[in-house]
């Protein structure tokens, strides 16, 4: 919307490189979208949201220290990666005083590998996305094991060897389709709004429904994919028959989300046509990550966005060699 | 032979492109070619061949529908990958309706990774080769465990930790190489020619006939390559001492195959000198294969033919950095 | 320093260019250099000096015989993985009669994956550096799971899933930091030199001191980063809490002395920023190292050089996007 560019603009530049850093989360290089991103993961939980302040800071800082590119510093690119490591940090290890500076660390490294991940990719015109970000934290969560003062928190999966789980519980397909109560509605609506707000880490609807309207204020096209991309995120697990609390908490829709606002609104020329990609990436980034998932089983780390990256990567990169794409927008 | 190319252009524009994407499997871009593969892929089983057929049309189409390049197309090498899908994703899963579905989406996205790969690798002149086929298998078949709609059958590895189990088991290298009796003729009759038929997931003797024969059809080189390759993965196996089973059904020796044809035939000047490197490449392609083998145990994968990828990459990478072979053919 | 450029050049030149792949392990093209390290390598052992001898012999004459660039072969490049390939797969497979022919094989394959990375790496400028040795290696090493002809050796990881152990034992930081005993003094003194000497698998203090000594010859800051590397190498995993044998034996600190000698001397301009990014790059391969062990856990490999490879080309590609390092050296 035409007010948030105005704002954006008359922010000054630390304050407007930082909360753009926060917004490119969901790809809007926008101020505004930036600063409600922010207030709602204060809302969702005030470790998480200190965590991501000192990470933007930080791998923003980094990014000038080292001297690289100015316009991507301003455009809020070297804040993002970081963003997203301090609560996922937070999230995965269990808290202590050092783990501030374990995050320090990581925001840091974020921003070196995005400088490096840009030299590659720039040629080909693929942006790194998230990729640094769960390259960091892949080292640094999977490196605490041999550590005596980090330890792996409850959250973070135990390194086991895949094996077959019992999906759907106790829920069938038929309940999440024709059965419409008040609980499965409120399950939908729970699914639909987490699937957002876990992007960012969020176990919780409110802040699902706030990044909903941030991304809406920079682009109607954007929140309209990601919408679609949490509706895909559930109903296609809920067709494959997988766990049904992980659909529950959002978890098999993150990266649909991403997916599909990359392929259908940031990347590639918006048409209907572009739209129609987006579905067929959204539906199998949820194959992806179930894949990706049972393939880091046994050293316990979680997909986090890799899902994500990698179906984006593949569709951009084979979009370059088709004559309805091959101009990409970036 | 002449009339091959003849009868293969005769052929209405449809056929003859997705008979060539079965043909493109071994290297060959000949409809003759391919309609002898195809025909003894059904002999192998019915649905192996269904599935084969379902798989290249499907990737086939989807080309097509991108707006991939028409040239690539007509030439088969949208097809192969789906070829491969089809009855792979078939042996390794349990069979049930819904499989289809899911052969058609991975035949999908072999197509899409393809095209990525192509746009990666061409600079380089460097096929992608089967790499997409992989790829997408691999996920498709550990995205299983968190489904239940589909289960992996019994002849998808279980997931473990690699351990050092008893290779050669009741026979000695001697038996193989000194005693002739029927039983070692038959033994070596079986390892070779399975050998060649285990490319398409044929545990079948006159299936691995049917396949030399039509690459002989398309270049008596190809067909020697693919006759030494299989050699080798015997021989070399046999003499590190592998696990006797593997190598009678010919599992040591589908890479080796691959490897030989494409290092001796396919993409590089066919001179001794590359028939040379040829060898060498086969035999480090059985080294490969059994270390990618146990570096897959925990995640319970097959190797496919990711091991001749590999090789392949790598002696072709380097062919571009040497005096004898800078020129490649492709 | 100047004379031992001088006896470099009076060699014959096979000699000079054998001498000079053992230097580069070190990035030290110097025969004199080179020469050092051989007579350190056998002091360390026997089969250790044999092993690297043939391997360096091997791959540098694989590189002439593919016909691979002569100005590399000349600088000792198709030298330095050879080099490598010897002494690890004797220290972590049981020693045979055949293994010296899986040595053989292993160094010839190292010349063809170190040309093909050269291929990719070189419009980067970035150098392929020792990701060779180490690819192959755990390729030689894991497949031999399946060969009855080798065994895994005791040294060799045991596959596992990676779980949460005691680090420090019976030490505390404080132990190593403020109580000065002759037992601490030891402590350090052995776990500085060895940690150089480990760059070539010798858990050997005299090797540490004279592998220091060689690399002085050729580069003052070359050395004065070693040192560093070292140091940084104990202390921060004493910090962190890691596995006190494990600092000890200098197997923490092997791989930092590489990347600091890497990104303070060798392929950036030798200046103060580049000493302090040197820093940072060494205490974040300590991080890698941790995390990279724990991740090849289920199949049981070590690390080797590919916590240094994978830092120092992340901070390479990132100089190259800096306004401060842009221009390579090389």
């Amino acid at each position: 919307m035409e007010w948030s560019l105005t704002v954006d603009k008359a922010l000054p530049r630390p304050v407007r490189v930082i909360l753009r850093g926060v917004g490119q989360v969901f790809f809007c290089g926008n101020a505004v979208t930036g600063l409600i991103f922010l207030i709602a993961l204060f809302i969702g939980g005030l470790v998480a949201g200190l965590a991501a302040t000192i990470g933007v800071v930080t791998s923003t800082i980094t990014a000038y220290l080292l001297g690289f590119s100015e316009d991507d510093i301003d455009a809020g690119l070297y804040g993002f990666n970081g963003t997203l490591v301090g609560p996922c940090l937070f999230l995965f290890l269990e808290y202590s005083p050092q783990l501030w500076l374990y995050v320090i660390l990581a925001a840091i490294l974020s921003s070196v590998v995005l400088a490096a991940l840009i030299r590659i990719l720039t040629p080909y015109r693929i942006p790194a996305s998230t990729s640094p970000f769960v390259l960091t934290c892949w080292m640094f969560m999977v490196a605490v094991y041999s550590f005596d003062k980090f330890t792996p928190g409850p959250v973070l999966p135990t390194p086991e060897i895949p094996s077959i789980v019992a999906g759907m519980g106790g829920l069938s397909i038929e309940a999440w389709f024709t059965v419409w109560t008040d609980d499965t509605v409120k399950m939908w609506y729970t699914a639909l709004t987490k699937g957002i707000a876990e992007v960012m880490f969020a176990d919780n609807i409110l802040v699902g429904i706030l990044f909903l309207i941030g991304i809406a204020i920079t682009s109607w096209r954007g929140a309209f994919m990601a919408l679609c991309g949490t509706v895909v995120g559930v109903v296609v697990p809920v067709v494959l028959g997988a766990n049904q609390n992980l659909i529950e908490m959002g978890l098999y829709a993150f990266n649909p989300v991403l997916t599909m606002m990359a392929i259908g609104w940031v990347f590639l020329k918006p048409t209907k046509k572009s739209a129609i990609l987006a579905l067929l990436a959204g539906i199998l980034t949820v194959v992806c990550q179930a894949g990706l998932a049972n393939f880091l089983a046994p050293i316990g780390l979680p997909t986090l966005t890799f899902p994500f990256v990698l179906v984006m990567w593949m569709f951009l990169f084979a979009a370059g060699m088709s004559k309805y794409w091959s101009e990409p927008k970036i």
